[in-house]
C-alpha cells in the first residue's frame, strides 16, 4: 500500500500543507518534505512545527528534485502557484492539490503546466476551523475520504502514485471527475459554510443578541462552526463554484421560505418535515 | 447553594426529564423523585435505567406530596400536562418546567394553576440531537445557563426554590422575561434548528447526494446536527414562537439572498461577509 516518495514539495504552509507535511514525516513517508509559503515567516513557523524539513524562499528552490509537489492553499493562490511552478516543474513530476474547488483548478492546471498529464487534482474531505500553521497536526487527514478528480488528460502512472500516497497516509482516495467533485461538495460544504456565515451574522446583528450570546449553547456553536473558517477560502469557493452554489442557494431558500410560510400559518403539518430531516440525516450517519 | 426537596415529581421522562431524575438522584439533591410520562413503557424505562425512583400511572400520583414539579415534555404537551396537574397540585408546590419557549408555557401556567405564583417558568440551555430517555445523562445540564422567566406574578419565595435547585445542580441561574426569553432563542436555537432541518433536506434531496453523502464529513455532521433532535418539539416551537421565528426566518433569508446575489455577480469583496461571520464567533467563543 505504501508510496514512497524520495523529495515531497509542499507549496503552502497553512493548516492543510502543515498537516501534510507532519503527516508525511510522522509515517516517514518521504526522504526529505521541502516547504514554500508566499508568508517567509509561515515557512519558518511549519519548520520549527516539524512540518518541513527544510523551507524556501522561492518556488523554484524548494522543488528542485521533488518527484511530487503539493498545492495547499485557497483556490485562487492556487493559480499564482502554477504560474511560478510552471517554468519550474520537473517533466516527470507528479502534481497534485488539496484545493476545495476542483474544475477551475483542473482547468488552470492543465492550460499551465508544461505535462498536463502529471496533474492530479485533490481535494481531502478534511478540515477544522481553525485555519493557519498553528492548527496543523498531523492526525488532519486519518480515515477521511480523500477525492481525485482526473481527466482524459491524466496519467494513469500519476493518478496511481497519487492514490498511493493517499493510501499511505490512511486516507480513503474517492475518484471522480472535477464538475462532479464540485457539484458534490455544493451542498454538504459549500452551502453549509455560507449558511452558518449568514447564520453568525444574523445572530450577532439581533438586537436580542446581549441576552442570546449569553443562552447561545451547544446547538449554535455546532451549527456555526464552519463560519469560523478561513474568509479566504470562502471567498474562493464562493468565486470558483460559482453556478453550483448559486443553484444550491436558490433550493436552500426556497426552502426555508416554504417553511418560513408553513410556520407563519401555524401549520402542524410541517412536523413531517423535521421528521424527514431527522430519517435523512440518521441514513446519512448509519451508512 | 444547595436546595433540598423531601419530593419531586418529573412529568415526562425523556431526555430533559430523565437526565433530570438522574442528576437529582446522583447528586442526593431530593429525597424521593417520583416519575410520570403519558407512555407507560418510557416511565418503566426511566426507572430501570435510575432516573426515578418510582413510576407512577397519573399524573396525580405522581405528584402527590411533591414540593417541587417538573414539567418536561414538548411545549403543547405542557399544557396537557397543565391541565391534568391543575386539579392535584398542593397550593404550596412550586412548578417549573423545562420547555423550549417560554411566552405561551407561562400564559397556560397563569391561566390553568390554582397557585400561579408558585409557577416558574424555565428553560436549561443544553440538549443533545439524540432524544428519548436512553439518551438521558445526569451530567446534561452541568455548566449550562438555565433561564428562569418569572413575572409580575410570580412569589419571591418560588423563585429562589427553582434557583436554589438550578445552582444544586451545578448550572447557572439566568433570569428574564418570557418574551425576552424566547425572541433571545429564536436566533441561537430556533433558527438554527429550521436552517439545519432545511439544509439536510436540501441536500438529501439534491441529485448529486450519492457522491455528496461519501464526501460528507466533519462541516456537514456539525452544521446539520439539531435536525435529528426530536421532530415534536421541532415543531412545537414553530407553533409557539411563531412570530420572532417567522421574523428571524426574514431576516436570514433576506441576508442569504443577499450573499446569492453577490457570488452570483463573482463580487470578491464578499470576503469581508465571511470575515464579519468569523470576527462574530471568535468573539463569542472568546466571551
Amino acid at each position: 500500500m505504501g508510496e514512497r516518495f524520495e523529495r515531497v514539495a509542499i507549496l503552502g504552509l497553512g493548516l492543510m500543507g502543515a498537516s501534510l507535511g507532519m503527516a508525511l514525516r510522522a509515517g516517514s513517508l518521504t526522504g526529505t518534505v521541502a516547504g514554500y509559503d508566499a508568508v517567509a515567516r509561515v515557512a519558518e513557523r511549519a519548520r520549527g512545527r516539524g512540518a518541513v524539513d527544510a523551507a524556501y524562499a522561492t518556488v523554484g528552490e524548494a522543488i528542485a528534485g521533488a518527484e511530487l509537489v503539493v498545492l495547499a492553499a485557497p483556490v485562487l493562490a492556487l493559480r499564482e502557484l502554477l504560474a511560478a511552478l510552471a517554468p519550474h516543474v520537473a517533466p516527470n513530476a507528479v502534481v497534485t492539490d488539496v484545493g476545495s474547488t476542483k474544475a477551475q483548478v483542473v482547468t488552470w492546471a492543465e492550460e499551465m503546466l508544461p505535462a498536463p498529464e502529471c496533474f492530479v487534482g485533490g481535494h481531502p474531505m478534511a478540515g477544522r476551523e481553525q485555519s493557519g500553521v498553528e492548527a496543523a497536526d498531523p492526525s488532519l487527514y486519518r480515515a477521511c475520504v480523500w477525492c481525485l478528480t482526473p481527466t482524459r488528460r491524466t496519467a494513469e502512472a500519476a493518478l496511481r502514485r497519487v492514490e498511493g500516497l493517499v493510501t499511505a497516509l490512511d486516507a480513503r482516495p474517492f475518484i471522480l471527475g472535477p464538475s462532479q467533485h464540485d457539484a458534490a461538495v455544493t451542498s454538504i460544504s459549500h452551502l453549509p459554510l455560507v449558511a452558518a456565515a449568514a447564520l453568525t451574522l444574523t445572530a450577532a446583528a439581533d438586537r436580542a443578541w446581549p441576552d442570546a450570546r449569553i443562552l447561545a449553547a451547544g446547538g449554535f456553536r455546532d451549527t456555526t462552526r464552519v463560519a469560523s473558517g478561513d474568509p479566504r477560502m470562502a471567498r474562493d469557493i464562493c468565486l470558483t463554484n460559482t453556478e453550483p452554489l448559486v443553484a444550491g442557494l436558490d433550493v436552500y431558500i426556497a426552502r426555508l421560505q416554504a417553511l418560513r410560510d408553513r410556520i407563519a400559518a401555524r401549520d402542524a403539518t410541517l412536523e413531517a418535515e423535521f421528521s424527514g430531516a431527522q430519517r435523512a440525516r440518521e441514513a446519512w450517519l448509519n451508512a
